[in-house]
């Protein structure tokens, strides 16, 4: 590539993938090969302007123009480099900068527009609204799809995957279709602008830093035979480590032996539901509404999942016991996704009912994250013997990480280590040691504490912005976790489909999960917003377009 | 503690336990707290002489000195401080040494010896035989015991875990047993002075340096969505990475969208043995003999698992047809344990009944680890749509990391995906993300040139030392892998049963597998012995000590 060839270049801002395919050009802000790269769309209100792709002209044949810059803003929607919801340079800033005529550029627009992926927004610019559907496609279900109801295989996400399908912008589907298979994780591998999909921290805080220190620190201390192959059990550094986090961070007395180190809860509740359905334990109570993405993992498993009611004091214990089920999922420190927290009376029927037989999965997700008192104690530091206690680092530090712990009465203990070394033979060693370096360093808690200090400001931050422009929205539970619910009541709750708001939402670049994927029963429809990993400034946008959707749906006029 | 109190201790030499329990006296070589501590046992012949244990008699109550000594014994036995095969200094020295009266220490020794833990090997001195019992008892089987002969809990690995438990002097039973529920999980678990296990490459080869230096990068370039839910199939960069990987090594050609990133072979086996059940089959045919613990992992998943005999040209393709199996699992490259390679008949015959509808499972489980020519190209290579392929970085860096990957056929990379999704989400990101740089780097290539000469050398040193010390023994395979296959065949082989050898080997402080444990129908004793994990004078060492335990057989003489 010559210099004259560059000149007619221009880079998208901080695109990854560009910047793996040809140098910057003199855009300024020149991107190190394996540098810091910070994926983040642009600036709210920043249009692409001239800085816009990786496009020469050169390459097109002649003649060919429009259909190879259509072809070339395809590609760019489909691999992330244009997310939806981001904005189109103006075609004459466009035709200018690519030294082609103004109609070569509003044809390969007007193209786009009809295939429904961009749209004209008036002074919004041109904004892209569709990506392609998610990779897996319904046409060709797996040739072991097998019976009982089992959610059958979910789109796979692809994170900025460059395999680009056959766009089919007719991703509003995601919500609209009655089945849910796979939809949290369609979701969750598009690329969009703002997300605010509830579930995940602050991970630009992530302590790099700290880390690799001890990272560092586990290579030079570590002995051969810790390369080898490790206890499926966990490491007992590791073990040891996460006995004195709960002890000193959710109230449980923990020997290290009855520690089990998992690959987050994900895989908590699938080795439980092997060890409930060795039992004879088929049938599992969950919360309604609850995690869409733990009951789908219940029946994966081939459980059948009871909803039992969730009000603002928690878990409806006499429902669960009406409902003639063994076993209960819940969430007793930070409802998901209400966020109510179960109240005393609640909570001692609850330990009751497990001390006559119940066996009660307590999912601890994110209740480190408490914002105006310490958070209630876990169930299980009152009644070890009858609660299966499931944590992990997904909401401390980074889902990527996929550490957990499980910790299940002792009868169950050996079973659940065989039924963790079947899966996997035990989580990766070094990781396992990193974090126990960090939970016994008190670096951990360190963390824990910044970023309480940012989710609570977040949450400040969306509180207001839901108050200014959600106005008919209500918002529930308690000062703590990493997202908000979101509901709306009365006259509007009776004309908005949540799905549909969602829908409009992620067509202006805004993602959120509607209420109604976590419901079993219906119920007034509301939305789940995240606002933990996102900045102030995406948060409040987020939240305006959210308000800008809700009043362009034809139903809430 | 004072300078006087130290200077009545005396540390067990390269101890970790006793590094962190007390500094070191002055016996020379400190051993710096956090920094490198190797954990391998004494030099060979070397007896532990002063520098003994972490002993201070002004610990022990008045009176009950000769109580005391004899219980701080037992649990160093018990935590691995003193591994099977260890010797004790001489009574006159260690009563020197603690300054009491030389009858306080024959007395403990006295205790021990007849409590089985040791034993006087005349001008061998006092030797440590017999460890306590690994850790889930038999007596104690779990409450969820499933039906369909699955293997119920093995006895947890515990790796120098300082919980001791009752000693049971009778760990021979780990041999004797008839049934082989976790025997492989339990021998992993014991601490002994020589390990000969299949199975490890050379860990103290563990690139610390190039791994770190990969990380550090992999932590700078990372945006914060790498530290999000990653794709359950796996990072792009390393599917890429594996894919670039399998092409140059294993003659494979895949797309990076064919490869899902699993936690080691041992799950890819647990996720295609859901795929297969789903498809209707529950007989998988396996090598006989053959790896246990792949028998064992296809077992618990609820399949049946049907012999088919190997031989010196490796599976027997004719005794698959007339099995029935629709499935077998086998290790083409370089079979476990006999070592030998698929011939190109069967090859040809293979991938003719895999055409004919069979699902061919290949375990690529060491085939880069060839001394002699460059190794025969997958099966997958030839026959991507009839064959799964699973292979994993265990046998190339280290079992530690819990990383590998499978290929399957185009229909049903779907279901694997949803398969692997919900078994944990997918496999922890950053440690992907370094893989990937080691492998794109050429780091991974120069690291299996660097152990394959030190594996080749270490093979050559056992094959001296078999021909040295167990004249009897035939020697199998290829020259290939981590592991030699010996049998005892004719006139010795009548006499000798493989797992009192195992267990004699183990009461001498050597670790090894009896060939009888990987067979499923009777033929000629053996044993597997790995070569890879340890030095050279090791090898030379516990091949000597396997031929005294072999001469030392009532059965043999």
């Amino acid at each position: 590539m010559d210099a004259m060839d560059r000149s007619r270049r221009a880079p998208i801002a901080g695109s990854k993938t560009a910047a793996t395919e040809a140098p910057l050009s003199s855009a300024g802000t020149a991107s190190e090969a394996g540098g810091a790269v910070d994926d983040r769309p642009s600036r709210p209100g920043a249009s692409l302007g001239s800085d816009f792709l990786q496009l020469d002209i050169a390459d097109a044949p002649p003649g060919g123009r429009t259909a190879w810059l259509a072809d070339r803003l395809r590609s760019a929607i489909a691999d992330g480099r244009l997310p939806v919801g981001s904005r189109l340079p103006a075609s004459r800033v466009l035709a200018e900068e690519l030294r082609v005529t103004r109609g070569v550029v509003t044809e390969a627009y007007r193209r786009l527009s009809e295939a429904g992926q961009i749209a004209g927004r008036g002074r919004g610019g041109t904004v892209v609204v569709a990506a392609p559907a998610p990779p897996a496609s319904p046409s060709a279900p797996p040739a072991t799809s097998s019976a009982s109801g089992r959610p059958s295989s979910p789109p796979a996400a692809e994170h900025r995957a460059s395999n680009s399908r056959t766009p089919a912008p007719v991703f509003a589907a995601l919500f609209t279709s009655p089945h849910r298979d796979g939809v949290v994780d369609a979701l969750r591998g598009l690329s969009c602008r703002i997300d605010l999909s509830p579930g995940v921290p602050d991970l630009a805080a992530f302590p790099r830093t700290a880390w690799l220190r001890a990272e560092r620190a586990v290579l030079a201390a570590a002995t051969p035979a810790d390369f080898g192959y490790g206890s499926p059990q966990g490491a007992p550094a590791l073990r040891g480590a996460v006995a004195g986090w709960l002890a000193r961070n959710r109230g449980i007395r923990a020997d290290p032996d009855e520690v089990v180190v998992v690959a987050g809860v994900a895989q908590a509740l699938g080795l439980l539901g092997q060890l409930l359905r060795a039992d004879g334990v088929d049938r599992v109570a969950v919360e309604d509404p609850g995690s869409l993405g733990a009951r789908q993992q219940l029946e994966y498993g081939g459980h059948t999942t009871v909803p039992v009611p969730v009000d603002t004091g928690g878990l409806d214990v006499g429902a669960l016991r009406d409902c003639g089920a063994r076993a209960v999922l819940t969430t007793p420190a930070h409802q998901f996704p209400t966020g109510v927290v179960l109240d005393g009376d609640r909570r001692r029927d609850l330990l009751r009912w497990a001390a006559e037989g119940g066996v009660v999965i307590e999912d601890d997700y994110d209740a480190e994250h408490r914002y105006d008192r310490p958070p209630v104690p876990a169930l299980r530091s009152l009644l070890p013997d009858g609660v299966c206690y499931a944590g992990s680092v997904s909401k401390l530090l980074a889902p990527a990480l996929r550490v957990g712990w499980l910790l299940v009465p002792p009868h169950l203990r050996d079973a659940l280590v065989t039924a963790k070394r079947y899966a996997d033979l035990g989580n990766g060693v070094l990781p396992q040691l990193v974090l126990a370096r960090l939970m016994d360093s008190g670096e951990l808690e360190r963390h824990l504490r910044h970023v309480r200090r940012r989710h609570r400001g977040r949450r400040d931050v969306m509180l207001r912005a839901v108050e200014a422009h959600l106005p008919g929205a209500r918002v529930h539970g308690a000062a703590a976790g990493l997202h908000l619910m979101v509901t709306f009541d009365g006259e509007l709750g009776s004309h908005v489909r949540d799905t549909e708001l969602a829908a409009a939402a992620l067509a202006r670049g805004v993602k959120a999960h509607p209420l109604s994927w976590h419901r079993l029963t219906p119920g007034p429809p509301g939305l789940v917003l995240g606002y933990a990993a996102g900045a102030a400034h995406e948060i409040e946008e987020g939240i305006a377009l959210i308000g800008e959707a809700l009043r362009a749906l034809p139903t809430a006029a």
